[in-house]
Order: structure tokens, then C-alpha cells, then sequence
């Protein structure tokens, strides 16, 4: 039914004619059609919780860079929100809560969200799916537990995300209870992704790399698992860590299909240690500043080392905004042309 | 002459009787006792410039917290000023340079500094020697060239640094330029350091973590390793790359004694990787916010992980502001009393 369906081919092992590729952030300030779009909302909140608005940045990307794959436009934190803790985005701050979790009482007073509790993102997937008309598969995404958790102690962004950090130290129990009832919230949301037709999911683990190896285990992967479990029959799952760079043949050993990496981990080593999984990375973002030279040796060594199977081509973490969009274009072009 | 040079040895290879410790930013906001001095000074830079409020702060935590070293008190960007580019720390925000380098005019411009541009920090190191009376090692500092360019470039801290590898990737000979003068003044830097009294020196490259590793070995490493040449042969140096996970072993090559870890290394690995140097770390400064029994259990397990020998026990990063002093000295306590 999908005209384009490499990418799922890809996640699932199966052979492909060539690397598929999309982009994190796609969707997103690199592209000025996006930001005209985005103008049309009163603020970022209104405009995730708008269906038809989120649906054409969703596609955009898809028209003008060509990439292999729509990624429904939308945010981590409309779990938070969902579950009861609204969130503003401060203009060159990031995001906001006036609520945070301190006590337990905060833990008990959540709601375990459903995916009716977040309709206007079932309907921007409807929408988008519609709309995409099967030229290319829709990815639907989530946070994973650990950096919802994160947001929700820590109220904001941080560099060292210390609040959070502070809270499995002193409050293990507590904060098993609290990433468990983010991860049914999770399971829910994405299987109503799934319903409204997302072929493929992403978990954002974005804050993995502030914990240490045995808190990431513990408090992190475990509820990613979780989720895996919960998801996987439904679709292709892909689990993207960011900075676990020491996680890799653990992520290769739950329940998911695609394990993506950031541009500090070396390919070669991330394949003996990923036990046949589909990897998706990790090109650094900021190549896409350099010439179309640099960009075509840079984006060559990383598809020969890779290989062209089981792999999806993809940058490191998401697009910076001040990137230039003819040079992003020219990224996705080359990898799709590009012959061993 | 010292009385406890336990550091220098484990630096060196040598057997210690005990595994020394020290922690980074002990000389900060933890203690009281260093706010109380801090309010002293009019400002950040202003204090970082005044030898006797400098020598105070760098004593405290060997009198309050017993840690093996005193490391002096200054900033990484003191080179920076020294060079041509004045900087102010903004309250709650972090450094902030109203000059930036955009061009090869810009780079032109900047003087190669000598340990004579920064004589408050010559000044300060043999005020504290004299005020130490050898009861432990002073331990010197700079920032890695590539962390300072990142400074130089960006004109502020940054999540990304975007900025500052923007410029190695369309400039890269004019980022050359830039580091080899960064590196020279370093040198210059770090040899008056050692004529005024350190015992040994370490490099922090703060945002190694941002670089892809092909960039790290071109941009960073190589310039360190200058350094290492230059200072080794009179003090041991410490290399202490943040985030460069995967640099272990290439540091383990360059002429540098030990391999500063941060809380996301394996400490068994790294011991596999780093070819006999000393190891330095790696506790995540986290840890130090939960109950005695909880530092006790993760303080042996990175104890026994590391081993007694060519170690120096510390934090995987700075101290946080707002640990508690007395968990603090229990931390250095613990692992001064430790048996196997």
C-alpha cells in the first residue's frame, strides 16, 4: 500500500534497494515554510495542539527535502502534560512547568493518560496519514520515561538535569513509581499513534547521558523495554539514547527493532556490539555547515561504514535551525543517489 | 619535601599506600567558607585576579574536606583575557565575551600570551604554595585549546557549540591557526604555573563531548598532546576529556601520566583501553546527594573497579553547588579509609 516503504524494510532487517533517510527535526525551523506555518499559531503550545497545522509541517519536509519518512510533528512533553502537568516553550529558553513533582502525594495526584487524553495528536496522525497519501510511512515518537521523569522534577531544561538525578538517589522507590506510571501513559499514547496510523515509533531518550551506566540501566531502559514489549507487534520500534554510548548491545537486547546513535559513536563498533539490529544515525549535524565537498567524503564514510543494509541514514540528533536548507537537501540527495 | 605526595605517585605509576583523592571545583560554592570569601570580591573576574582571596579559597578544602591536592583557584578563561578577548561571568548564566573571533583579522589580532600576562595567577599559586607549607601538591590548570576556541568563537557557554564547530568545518585551516596560538599561550601559561609552584598540571577540554571523534583527534587531541610534550617532562599532566568516551586509548598514547574519566565510563574498560596510565574519576557528583549507605556501596564498587594502583579517586565532574559540604568530606572520608 506504501509507495515508499524502504524505511520499515529497513527496520525489520529486510533487504532494500537503497539507504533510506530522514532527518530529526525535519519538521522543523530549518525549513522556512515551517516557520511561516508556525507563524499562523498564537504560540508553541497552540501549534502541537493544532491537527491541521501540525499536519502541514509534517509534510513539508516530505515535498521539499524528499526525505524517506514523515515524522508527525508534536512534542515530548504532551505526556507531562496529559498526565497533568501543562507546559509552556519560553522563546529561547525552552520548555517550562509550573508544576513540578516533589512528594509523593504529586506522584499519586497524576493521571494515567490514555490516548483520548491527547485527541488532537490522533487527529494530526489522521490527518498527516490522509493527507501523505502512502507515499511515504508516518513515524510517530514519545519520550522515553527517564527524560519525561527529567522534565518533570527538574520543571525545565538543565545541563546537568542534577534535580532529577538527586531524585533516584534519594527516592528510588518513589521514582519507580513515578517512571511506571509515565511508562503506561507511554504505551497508551503510542498505541493510539499506531490506531491513527503511525507505521513506525521513535523513543527520545534525550537525556540518557546525564545518568550513569547502572542508573540508565535501572531507571531508564527498563521502561523503554517496557514499551517495546508493548509496542513492537504493533509496529517497528526504534530506541534513540542519546549520549549511552556504552548501551548499545544492551539496547540490541530488547525488544526493538532500529537502535539509533549520535555522532560519537563509531559505526564499526556499533555494529559488532548491536547483534544484527537496524542502526539509524549519526552523521554530527553541524557537517551540514560545510561545503557540498566535506559533506559528500563525510556522509560517504559514514554510509561505507554502516553498510547499506539494515540501516537507516539520519544525522547525530536533530537539525540545528540556522542550517542552511539547500544544503540539508543536498544531504538527503546525496545519500539517496549514492552507489557503493 | 611534601609531606603527602600520594598523588604525584599514583600519577607516576608509583605504589601508594593508599588511594589519593581530590575532587574538581572542591574550591567552589560548596563550602560556606568559600562564599564568604567570594563575597569578598567585587565580581567573578575580579576575585579570580586577587592572589590572597585565590590562595584562601584553594587552602579551604584541604583544611575542611582533607582531600589530597589543592588545585588552584582561577578560571579557564583567564587565557582567553590574557590573549586579547576580555571576558565577564554573568550570574546565573556563565561567561560572556563581548569580543568574538569571526575573522583572520580576528585571529591576526590575538596575542600569544606568556606566564607575564597572567602574573595575579603566578602571584596566587606561590602565595598558596608558601601558605600550603608542602603539606599537599598544588595542582595547576588550563582549559584544552579546543575548549578555549570553542569560548573564543561562541562568546558564551552553549548546549551545541554549533557556532564553534561551524567554523572548524568551513575553516579549518584558519581553526589551525587559531589553536596552534591558543596552544602556544597555553604552554607559556602552564610552564609559569610549574616556575610558580605546581606540582602538577591538568588539561580539561570541558566540551570534547561535542565533537565528533575524527574532529576531536584533528582539532583537540593534537594540540593537547602539544601541550603534554611541553609539560610533562616537568610535572605529570592529567588529561581530563569530557564526553570523549571513546578517546581512551588515544589519550592513553599521547605523552600525558592520567586519564581523567567522567561517571559514564566504565571503570574496567577504561583500564583495558588505557594501556597502564593512572585513572582519575570517575563518581557521578550526584552520588554525593544520597544517604551514607549509598555513597559507601558505589564508592567501593568504584574502588575495587578501578583498582588501588595508578588511581586517583575524584568525581566524573565539578561539584555541585548545592551538595552538602558534610556528605562532601564523608565521600573524601571513605575513600581515604578504605580497605580492600
Amino acid at each position: 500500500m506504501l509507495k515508499n516503504d524502504l524505511i520499515l524494510k529497513a527496520a525489520r532487517g529486510e533487504k532494500t534497494e537503497r539507504v533510506p533517510v530522514w532527518l530529526m527535526r525535519q519538521a522543523g525551523r530549518v525549513l522556512p515554510e515551517y516557520r511561516a506555518t508556525r507563524s499562523r499559531a498564537k504560540n508553541f503550545v497552540e501549534f502541537v495542539k493544532n491537527p491541521e497545522l501540525a499536519c502541514e509541517v509534517t509534510i513539508q519536509p516530505v515535498d521539499i527535502l524528499g526525505v524517506d519518512a514523515a515524522i508527525i510533528f508534536s512534542d515530548i512533553l504532551v505526556i507531562p502534560e496529559a498526565m497533568g502537568l501543562p507546559y509552556q516553550m519560553i522563546e529561547a529558553k525552552g520548555p517550562w512547568f509550573e508544576k513540578t513533582i516533589k512528594t509523593k502525594a504529586d506522584v499519586d495526584a497524576l493521571h494515567i493518560a490514555n490516548a483520548g487524553d491527547l485527541d488532537y495528536v490522533m487527529q494530526a496522525l489522521k490527518l498527516t496519514k490522509q493527507n501523505l497519501n502512502n507515499r511515504v510511512p508516518l513515524i510517530g515518537f514519545a519520550g522515553a520515561p527517564w527524560t519525561i521523569f527529567a522534565y518533570m522534577i527538574e520543571g525545565s531544561g538543565s545541563k546537568t538535569f542534577s534535580k532529577a538525578k538527586q531524585f533516584l538517589y534519594t527516592q528510588p522507590e518513589l521514582s519507580h513509581l513515578l517512571l511506571d506510571k509515565i511508562t503506561q501513559s507511554t504505551i497508551n499514547y503510542l498505541k493510539g499513534q499506531v490506531a491513527s496510523g503511525a507505521d513506525m515509533i521513535q523513543l527520545f531518550d534525550s537525556w540518557a547521558g546525564v545518568l550513569s551506566p547502572d542508573h540508565f540501566y535501572e531507571f531508564s531502559l527498563k521502561y523503554i523495554s517496557k514499551i517495546c514489549d508493548a509496542i513492537k507487534p504493533l509496529v517497528p520500534v526504534t530506541v534513540f539514547a542519546k549520549d549511552a554510548h556504552y548501551a548499545v548491545n544492551r539496547i540490541s537486547q530488547i525488544n526493538c527493532n532500529t537502535i539509533g546513535l549520535d555522532w560519537t559513536i563509531n559505526p564499526a563498533e556499533a555494529r559488532k556490539a548491536a547483534g544484527g539490529k537496524t542502526l539509524q544515525g549519526n552523521a554530527d549535524p553541524c557537517l551540514l555547515y560545510a561545503d557540498e565537498k566535506t559533506i559528500v567524503a563525510e556522509a560517504s564514510k559514514m554510509l561505507d561504514a554502516f553498510g547499506k543494509q539494515s540501516y537507516i541514514a539520519n544525522l547525530g540528533h536533530g537539525l540545528y535551525p540556522d542550517l542552511d536548507k539547500e544544503k540539508v537537501k543536498f544531504f538527503v540527495e546525496f545519500i539517496k543517489s549514492y552507489k557503493a
